[in-house]
């Protein structure tokens, strides 16, 4: 019932998960759909590992988006928060972290588009940032901002450890 | 040819093309699958304009969705375009146009999912500075990454214009 | 009394505004000191209005200062306000404005560092945030914090103002 | 020679260093000017370590400041290799690392501003790419822009390291 409001209050977030249902279908779709045009030998991406494989570039990918989807879930989970009832009791921390994750989520997307070298290390702080954003909304499920937060967050922390995994 | 080993040496944004076809179908789809939860009647969100219609909301979406494509799009370009043989002369200037095309889309994404009050003026001068890199860019587009980039700026100036024809 | 637990609660804002004090003197003394290397016909700044003159080119300096200084009493003014009080009444609408003036600071400061053609567009954007903070943090002057941010949020729109004036 | 012309091209870099050695002399003087409105006990600053030393935080301060002043830098930097000569073989790597190092000292700002409790590990990742960028700007100090910029970057991870270790 509340949550039902609040999916009123915020439509705009719902959609998002539409996506990451299409994107995880269309994830594992991938190798079939894509690897045609690509050999399965290493490939050079400019800045980037070297013997980066197919593998490892799918992962890259899966990655940008996760932190795409969580930067937009965290900026709007602040706004949300700021309109709670309790905000300094229950939702100040939440914003805080959120504020945090959202930047970091933006940072990595930017340093993993660049092929930057220091990318594995600011996904590895992502994925720390993220976590402690996760816990934080966990606690506030009721809210659907926060869980649907919570959900980007955790998604988003393991893209970013398998990245790092990568590396 | 050309365009062949392009895409094998920035595989990454290839599978980005075929998000946005996916996406291109689900918008059209969108309506349709989300309207039952939704009245077809205003609803708030927090700090836009408080008589946003489903209509708005939904290029709301589709401009976050650009933004993301675009500035990912602008940063592997500029970084892709250090690496070609004419730097100074051809692409000097479409580096400087992908870095500030990239500051604003990213910023747009913020503005836009925070529910700022400001993201129509920040969207309409992003729609400019994509609208410049969509004409640099277009004069590169024997480069795959330009050509690409070429294409995620156009569409994200229209999404951006879009956005501020609803305000 | 209130305003004295304030200060020594963010005592790192304090020097900040020492340093201001510096600058000022410094801003002024500026023009003889550094005069002698320069010639006072227009020097070419890459990518910027190529007919710069050393008066506009001192007010970019000034601008980018003033910014810095927005942006880091901005974001220290929300994190303060979500440990005030009365969050939601009052500061809501305070930190989502700090939040949007600390974006547009950094980003004008980037654009103008980088020499970017659109630094004035985004200055003048940034002015306009500016405004708005500075005149919802003016409601709240009995909070150092805000009273400090005001002021930092005043000066710099009067210097990205001025900024544009020599575009 | 060549430095001269460099200077003359850009002269908003000029006053920065004015700034900075006012700053040293500043920052020397700070616990003489500043002592006095502050106990020398132990002060709370909202998410950050509450047992922070007016010693921490005047090291917080001054990361702030030298992470402004390489951000600018970097960004110059960056612009200005754009337009030399050999930019492909000399000076790619040298704007991929500025690009970094901006967005990284940009964040840190950020952090420490808002007081994060991850304000110390984004420090720890900007002194490693402050110092990577310290050593490609290294290699091309007849060039004025990167000189200045190797010297901001040497200043910022020598910061941030201080700021790290009292933590």
């Amino acid at each position: 019932m509340s949550a039902k409001v609040k999916v009123e209050a915020y439509p705009y977030v719902e959609p998002l998960r539409e996506i990451l249902r299409l994107r995880h279908f269309f994830s594992s779709a991938t190798p079939k759909t894509i690897q045609a045009p690509y050999t399965p030998t290493p490939v050079t991406v400019p800045g980037l590992n070297p013997k980066m494989t197919m593998h490892q570039l799918t992962q890259y990918q899966d990655c940008i988006e996760a932190c795409q989807d969580c930067a937009v879930a965290c900026d709007a989970c602040a706004d949300a928060c700021l309109s709670e009832q309790d905000v300094k009791m229950m939702m100040a921390e939440c914003i805080r972290l959120d504020r945090d994750c959202a930047r970091l989520c933006q940072m990595a997307v930017a340093f993993m588009a660049s092929g930057s070298r220091f990318a594995y290390q600011v996904c590895e702080l992502c994925a720390t940032v993220c976590e402690a954003c996760t816990e934080e909304c966990s606690k506030h499920t009721h809210e659907e901002h926060c869980r649907q937060c919570a959900e980007a967050c955790r998604r988003c922390a393991e893209a970013c450890r398998q990245m790092v995994a990568t590396a």
